[in-house]
This record gives structure tokens, C-alpha cells and sequence, in this order.
């Protein structure tokens, strides 16, 4: 008879075990109980998060929602992606709905990657894409940024004949680099037919239009790309899970495949769908993110701080040349009460992510920022 | 250059193509859209829902989360994880919270499986056992059921050097039957200690205390046992999708690993923390749940149909000798607004399965069953 106190076995196949947990900012609620300041005075630009919150659309749509939660959400998320499907111009089987977006890129690796198959990314490029691969058992390739972004050259020639997927991020979450339109479609020229691109879409909405790349016309063109895309950043509905991917119908069926059953709950489903119908709020988050971003950049400049050119609604910004200077610069900011994003997980030990948020946010955290690095 | 009119590649591993993706109970909206007739006319009893809907206690808490939907949730769910402990009696690091317990069931699948395990489970077992061990390409020892019910010494007696999980649902869904706390005991006795159990209480709550088994004592014993539960039943949380797992820590901690990063939504939590209080509503719950089902039985009695005895809230009954039996009846309910669930796809062709939901509802059900039986 074993007891708890016996050693246990080492669960878990091996490379199950090397996987370190997705580690998220901290909890607003975490960080009060730690400086114990009140929740209300603490500032948190951590998480990439809309600081509008979400669309007043939105909210009234969940509370009309909640009369349905007894029942199981649709698990075929009818009236949502019919509605994606009409504002992507796509047929709705093209559309895959997640449990925010990254649920998406786990599907793709569940799908794709068997124990005996590699993926391919980039250096920096967001951490889900090295959990999802860990979690297939799958090998990885990780291809060295260039300035920071992804090298799409030397991406496409990483491609080995057991990969089987790649994950581009554009913008990249954390470092906010951005490829333009014309060398991501000769990177889909590249790709082997056979091996499916997984194109990150998280924060294109608040990318300029002149900006984009028309992902929907490179899907129609290439049956192995898969667009994602989430309602948490821009759309403010970070809390309630919902995200979605377009593919050709036969690269969907195999998303669906490994899909969880009810994956995306019945308030998510009908939040998404008023936020999708919300234009003015989109403008005003992305007017507010603009202007966020300046502010930013100017108190930037004016400390001397070295920072990234961002397209998302974040900044990376560069606190001194040691590892821990993040670390160290991050302490003295929660001591504060502002909480920022230390990025020493991604091998950016010297920077700090910082989101976007209000003006009076954002100078909250300056205001931090120049006190912490005068100390 | 390829075109979405080429023949696309067969994406996905092998094992992943032969997953057939979950089928739940037709939405309402659904059939209301096929027959012609009004939502609110329809009665479903497919999904095994909690018919008083969910708790007016956990529907503030969600009204009150709004608020902070535009943050992440707290992914290590510190509240509602302290206040499950509380509840269990156990630590808080005991516990793993799932996007409701099926996401708990897969989690399981990909920590423990890879390609050259195999996993034990049985007869007539939840279809998402089937599921999880298909997307871990591992390998199914599926044990014959004895009596529709899970054959304990059978299924002991099944585990190979390759298996590293079985799953054990009590009492089971979708045949409603029970193992008694001596069996189970007896049970994780003879499993070796290398080997990971996972016993699913989705319908715990249901349960006369006379009838549990005290699974949480089991776990003291056993660093080899999982307990998952829901909020998708007796709590009436379905359409949220929250669950949990409790384990000792070291299983905790590799189910963490594969566990998605935010993967219960912010409102969730704040219902569950909310419903978990709620005793009261519970208790209101399972009455309804014991009325209804004695409803059913005098009913499949006077009719002279066979049924299985439940201990969930639903139960299973027999339409006739032939496997096209459950689908026959199913399409003339159906066609009177009445929706349960055919359960072909467990091998259980000749029977139906109805979830128990208020008298009202579960006489249109017998009615509809009356006439449909007379045709």
C-alpha cells in the first residue's frame, strides 16, 4: 500500500517535464496582497490588455447571455462564425473558433506535430509556440531574430522535411516587430505545400491599414496557412476566452479534430459577437493606443531609454545592459504599485514589456519608471 | 504555385484523422431553425443541464466580474482554488482548475501519454476518454462493460507495462451506473502505483451520501489517483465551463504543465466561487433531479420500456431491439420539439438518453415519447 508521504513516480513523459508553465503578468489582486496597497491604486500594464475594457455592446450581450448559461455553449459557435464569416468575407467552414487565441495555436500543434516531427519558429517569437511544441513532444527549430523580428529568409530555409508546421507572430508579441505585406507572401512562396503556416494575427487591429498584409487573399491562394486572430486585445474581451482562426476547410476540419468540445463558452460566443459588430469601439481603442504610444516613446527619449518601434499595443523598452537589469528595474515598479512585463523568459533579461494603456495610466508608470531608474 | 483548388495534403497525423470531433446534444436554436418551430417551445433533455438554470448567487458574481473582463483571468485562479480547498479539505496546491472537467480529462491524456503508451478504459465509458487518448496517439485498451456498468476487476486486470492511465467514470455517463466505494477501494489496491487513475465524479453531486465513495480520502492514500469534478451539472454552470481536478501535488503540478495558460475565463471563476457557496441552490437541484427522475421511471414503466438504473441526472432508455431503434425514436421527438441524445456512437444503438429536467419539461418529454412509440 502506497501513502502520500511514499516518493512518487516521476509523472509525466520526459519531455512533458521540461515544459516551465505559461507564466502571465501579475494578478492586480496578487500584487495588492504583496505591497498591500489597495487594488484600486495600482496600475497594471502587463497583459497587453485594452485599458477601455470591453465594448458596453459587449457586456450587455453577456448579461442577455446569461439567462442560456445553464445550457452547454454551441460547440459549433453557429451564429458567431456565421458572423466572422460574413466580415471576413470567407464561407463560415473556414472559421475555427478558440478559447482566446492561443488555444488556436495549440490546436495546430496537437494536430500537426507527432513526437517524430519539428516545428519552426522564431527567436523571441511569442512563448505559446514553444509550450504548444513541448506539450507534441515534438522538435524545435528556432530560428535567430534579425534586429529583434523574424528572419523570414532564413526561416523559410530552416524548414527541414519533418517539419510539419511554423509559427509566424505579426506583429511578434513581446518585441512588437512587424514584416511587411510583400515578404510574408514571398515567405508563403517558399513553404513547402505540405507544411502549414500558422500566421499570429493577435494584434492586427492596431496596425495601420497601409500596414497590412491581406492575410485573407494569401489564405485563398494557400491551402497551408492558417490566420489567427483574438478578441482579447483590441475587441477588450481579454477575460472571457474567445479567439478564431481562418483556414482552407480542409486544414479547419483537422483543427476541429483536436478541438475541445465546448471550447468556447456561451458569454464568450455572444460577447464576440456584439464586439464584432462595435466598430466605434475598435476606433476608439486603437485612437487611444495611438496616442498611449506617443506618450510612451516621448518619456522614452526624454530618459534615454533605448525601445523597440512597436506595432502592437505594447513597447519594449531596454533598462541597462545586464540581464537583470529588467528584474531589478521591475521590482522597484511593483514596489510602486505598477506592474510591467519582465521578458527574461523570452532571453530579454535587459528589457521590460509594457502595455499600452490610458493617458493617466501610462503616466502613472512613467512617472514610476523615471523614479526607479533615478534610484 | 498551389491553389485552395488543388488537392490539398491530408493534414495531421495519422491518429488525428481517425478522431471524429464531439458531438453534444443539438443546440435548441439549431432544431428550432430545422423544424420551424419557436425556441421556446422546444424542451431539451439532451445535455444533462441543470434545469433550475444556474444559481442567482453566480450570476451576480458574473454580473460583477464584468467589470474586469478586460483583464486576463487570474490563470492560477488563486480565489476560487482556495476556496475549492477549503471545500475538499485539502491544500490548495491539491488543486488544478479545468475550462470544465473534460479539459481536466485531456489535460491528463497529454501529460501521461505519448506514442508508445496505452491507456485503460471502459465499455460504454464517456466518449472523451476515447477522444483524449486518440489526440495523445496512444494506445486504447478498452474493457467490456458487465451489466452496462464498469467491470472493475476486469479493467485492473487489463493494465499493461505500456499504460500509464485509466479512466474511471462514477457514476458513469452515459449509462448512469454506479461502482460502490468498496470496489473502488479495492480497486486502486490492485492498480500499480506507477500507474495514473483518473476518477471522474462529473455527477458526484447527484449522489445519496449513502452511496459516495469518499474519494477524497482515496487520494490521501493513492499519489496515483486523480478526482475531477464539474460545475457543468448540479452547479448549473455548463455554459461557463468550469471544473476541477484534485491530486496530490506532484500529479497537480505535471497537469499544470499541459494545462493552458488562462484556460478558466474570469467569469467563470467569479460563478463557480459564487455557486460553490450557494448550498442552498444545490440542494434545490438535486430534489428537482429525484423528483424527475421518478417521474421518468413511472412513465418508462407504464409504457413497458427498459431502463437502466441512474445515479446521474439522466437516464438511459431502450427504444426497441435494433440499433437504428434510438435514431428512429429520436427523429419523431425531435420533429415535436423535443430534443435527447441518440448514443449510437457508444455502441448503444437501441437506446436514448434523457436528461432529467423539470416536471414540465419531462412530461412534454413522455408525452412526445407516448406518441412517438404509438406511431
Amino acid at each position: 500500500m502506497t501513502t502520500a508521504k511514499a516518493a512518487a513516480p516521476q509523472w509525466g513523459t520526459g519531455y512533458i517535464r521540461t515544459i516551465s508553465p505559461y507564466v502571465g503578468g501579475r494578478p492586480i489582486a496578487e500584487v495588492a496582497r504583496e505591497i498591500g496597497m489597495d487594488e484600486s491604486r495600482i496600475v497594471k500594464l502587463a497583459s497587453n490588455e485594452n485599458p477601455l475594457g470591453m465594448s458596453p455592446a459587449a457586456r450587455r450581450a453577456v448579461m442577455d447571455a446569461l439567462t442560456e448559461t445553464p445550457r452547454y455553449p454551441d460547440n459549433d459557435g453557429y451564429a458567431l462564425r456565421q458572423a466572422l464569416a460574413a466580415h471576413l468575407g470567407l464561407p463560415a467552414d473556414w472559421i475555427v473558433l478558440g478559447h482566446g487565441s492561443s488555444d488556436i495555436l495549440e490546436m495546430a500543434a496537437r494536430a500537426l506535430l507527432s513526437e517524430s516531427d519539428s516545428c519552426v519558429y522564431s527567436q523571441y517569437g511569442f512563448i505559446v509556440y514553444q509550450l504548444a511544441v513541448q506539450q507534441a513532444g515534438a522538435r524545435h527549430i528556432v530560428v535567430p531574430a534579425r534586429d529583434y523580428g523574424h528572419d523570414l529568409q532564413a526561416m523559410a530555409a530552416a524548414i527541414e522535411p519533418s517539419t510539419r508546421l511554423v509559427y509566424l507572430a505579426n506583429p511578434n508579441n513581446p518585441t512588437g516587430t512587424l514584416a511587411c505585406a510583400a515578404d510574408i507572401a514571398a515567405f508563403m512562396e517558399q513553404v513547402p505545400p505540405d507544411v502549414v503556416v500558422m500566421l499570429d494575427e493577435a494584434y492586427v487591429e492596431y496596425l495601420d491599414p497601409g500596414l497590412r498584409t491581406d492575410s485573407l487573399a494569401l489564405l485563398r491562394k494557400h491551402p497551408n496557412l492558417v490566420v489567427s486572430r483574438t478578441f482579447s486585445k483590441a475587441y477588450g474581451l481579454a477575460g472571457l476566452r474567445i479567439g478564431y482562426a481562418a483556414a482552407h476547410p480542409a486544414l479547419a476540419d483537422v483543427l476541429n479534430r483536436v478541438r475541445s468540445a465546448f471550447n468556447t463558452s456561451t458569454v464568450a460566443q455572444a460577447a464576440a459577437l456584439a464586439a464584432l459588430g462595435d466598430e466605434d469601439f475598435l476606433r476608439r481603442a486603437v485612437d487611444v493606443n495611438r496616442a498611449g504610444m506617443a506618450q510612451f516613446v516621448a518619456a522614452f527619449d526624454a530618459l534615454g531609454l533605448r525601445h523597440l518601434p512597436s506595432h502592437g499595443n505594447f513597447v519594449l523598452v531596454r533598462m541597462g545592459d545586464d540581464e537583470q537589469a529588467g528584474n531589478r528595474i521591475n521590482a522597484a515598479l511593483v514596489k510602486q504599485g505598477v506592474i510591467v512585463r519582465p521578458v527574461g523568459n523570452y532571453g530579454l533579461g535587459p528589457w521590460l514589456r509594457i502595455s499600452v494603456g490610458t493617458e493617466a495610466e501610462n503616466a502613472r508608470c512613467i512617472d514610476a519608471l523615471r523614479a526607479a531608474l533615478a534610484a
